[in-house]
């Protein structure tokens, strides 16, 4: 089995080494006088988990900066859904060995992905050393022979995820409650049970799509949920603004995840309304995400953490809102949990998907708190080493193959949208 | 005269050479054979103006993640304060030389600094090659003795900067409507119109200020300065939150300069109101800041960028507010002009204040759109190269002494927490 042994480096304050074997965290403790396939002097480093990126469309990297500074309908209409019709699997292969390039870079090493043509994605995935939970994408638009055609395609994506790597988990990805029919989220809720799978939806994005859940449901968007009875531990919201306090009670009644995607909301002008105070408070697990990139234009979990941060505090005139610890756990551990896996912390026995650190830097100087320093002060490129799965995926900042990648993603972008 | 020829850099989309003369850019052309003293080759590499941080107080980099997530009042009174009033010279002067670093490491070239003991900071920013409006801060607290010592101290160091470097200019600097007495205010606008000096001043944070000045003086606090006859086109306001439309009309009138410092606004809870769209409509000049270390956590001015693209967009609820190309020019040309600099601009004649961005890696893949891309995918880390006053400071991301400053700053900033 390989092993790995990560001397030296800073861990909650202390100085330690790291005996991984295999995939797991085996040993934490100091002077560990192990013999390794391979040890790392981890000096002047600090260790953390990898992040979780709670909500992505990787492929999306291939229309950063496409289209910004837009209306949310022109944009969608007249930028991303004609370009994105016209994509090929090598388009999104290309493009999600873009976004996992970028995930190494700026640490993460788990993602919650949303896109159609998933067999690609995997192989990027599976490629790139990274962990990740992938959902296709449907929509039957209240169209009932499309619903049937939804079931058919998720029965047979997921067969066809049995044979993806191990690093790779299928989810179901019903797109939101304006384009997929009750009775395709009910059949789907109790397909994910059968099969015990996680479903990954866009939830209470805007104030427009809660107006008109109540005009054409006679719900708010997670009551309408409850009413169709889908709320589930299996349910993973992306977005969840506008939500009001019975509703939050009634996601954690039922153990529903909530991702929260500052820089899209942000962006897209939806909003800052994202009650991170009232989730806390009722227990509700909210993880972070960066949303794709056609609207977050990175995948840059620190950046989102300092951005949701900033924005609950900002939106709530409260300097305490939003702590660095609350925006870390949110951005690991939770993230972890929400994805059932044993990850998003450092512990013996926990998965050995972990980054170092790069001390030597302004944005650690002086570092009278470390947590402060990650989520305020720093960005990606402070992430000197990416392991995954017990593998290095990144040392020293390199990551194999990116050239190649770089100039391939760029002309497949400029072709897609130029055919 | 030193020469530096900047070969096959992207300029406004095209592959251009860039030959400097001295302190200016002298001519743009393409396959310009000029002899140099230095040529460098700029392939994938993109060309802008250095950016013009329009707000900061550089010395407070050694109190970042020292006290964060914390109420505005005892944030203050507990925690900077009583630091602030124990700093020497000495560690003033190396908190300024880490605020450098961390500038140049991130394509600033310019700041409009305020903070005491002036004479530190001048010699932090003469060794480190950057270009800085240095304003002192005085307070009187409405007492008139200590008015009448605040004029001997500006004058006092208003003949002390004239030994300073040719790379800084001096400022007044009171601190706010709320630490310096009306009388005070009127001499320094005297003050500064027989010396042509800019007022620095920190106006309309919080709305607490707002409803303060009300009480206090009977007038808002821009018609208070109105009312005071201290409008002018030397005032640089920093934060200007919480100003009413006839106010906007006041500072465009009187060519008062605004700096909105978005990632303080939002940390601190002062909140998201900065109306970006109206001073603009008026012809409002807005800069860009960050703030201190204290409250910002970095000096990161790409980050400064996204944050009041995105923040002004939330709060909105409009994806047009505050484009990508506007925040640039706020960020570059808006806070040269303010400066009195003929910089900002990519032209010959304008100072060679210049840097070079590295286009190989993902926030630059695919690049449809170079200023998206730099202000919504990149972070400082991007910066490869910066040039001040036509001198190279920061090469390959190396800047000379690099580690012996965060070594310093380090050992300073817990010493004088300690002490």
């Amino acid at each position: 089995m390989d092993t790995l042994l990560i001397k030296n480096v800073l861990l909650d304050g202390k100085s330690v080494d790291i005996y991984i074997e295999g995939k797991y965290i085996k040993e934490i403790g100091i002077n560990k006088d192990r013999e390794a396939n391979r040890i790392i002097d981890a000096s002047n480093k600090a260790l953390i988990p990898g992040f979780v990126n709670g909500h992505t469309h990787a492929a999306m990297t291939l229309f950063r900066g496409f289209a910004d500074d837009m209306p949310l309908t022109p944009w969608l209409k007249d930028k991303i859904w004609p370009n994105e019709a016209k994509m090929t699997q090598n388009d999104i292969y290309w493009g999600s060995k873009l976004a996992c390039l970028e995930m190494i870079k700026s640490g993460t090493t788990t993602f919650l992905d949303m896109y159609p043509k998933i067999k690609a994605t995997a192989t990027a995935v599976k490629e790139m050393g990274l962990r990740a939970v992938l959902s296709g994408v449907c929509f039957d638009h209240f169209n009932s022979q499309l619903t049937e055609q939804c079931k058919i395609e998720c029965e047979r994506t997921f067969r066809l995820s049995e044979d993806f790597c191990d690093r790779i988990t299928f989810a179901l990805g019903p797109h939101a409650i304006y384009t997929v029919s009750g009775t395709l989220l009910k059949w789907l809720d109790k397909f994910s049970q059968e099969n015990n799978l996680l479903i990954h939806l866009h939830l209470a994005e805007t104030e427009e799509e809660r107006e008109n859940a109540l005009q054409q449901f006679g719900y708010t968007p997670v009551r309408y949920l409850y009413q169709l009875g889908v709320l589930s531990p299996r349910l993973v919201i992306a977005h969840g603004l506008f939500i009001d306090s019975d509703e939050i009670k009634m996601l954690a009644d039922y153990g529903v995840k909530v991702v929260h995607n500052p820089a899209s909301n942000m962006k897209l002008g939806s909003g800052a309304e994202f009650r991170f105070i009232e989730m806390k408070e009722n227990g509700v697990n909210v993880l972070l995400g960066t949303d794709g990139c056609a609207s977050s234009n990175n995948l840059d979990m620190i950046e989102a953490m300092k951005l949701a941060s900033l924005l609950g505090k900002a939106w709530r005139k409260n300097p305490e809102a939003v702590t660095a610890e609350e925006i870390f756990a949110a951005a690991t551990a939770n993230g972890a949990s929400a994805l059932r896996l044993k990850a998003g912390k450092i512990a013996p026995g926990y998965l050995a998907d972990l980054c170092l650190v790069d001390l030597k830097q302004a944005a650690f100087t002086p570092n009278f708190n470390f947590i402060s320093n990650i989520v305020y002060a720093a960005n990606g490129s402070c992430i000197d080493t990416v392991i995954c799965n017990g593998k290095i995926l990144m040392e020293n900042r390199h990551v194999p193959g990116e050239e190649e990648i770089l100039e391939n993603a760029s002309r497949i972008a400029y072709n897609l949208v130029t055919r």
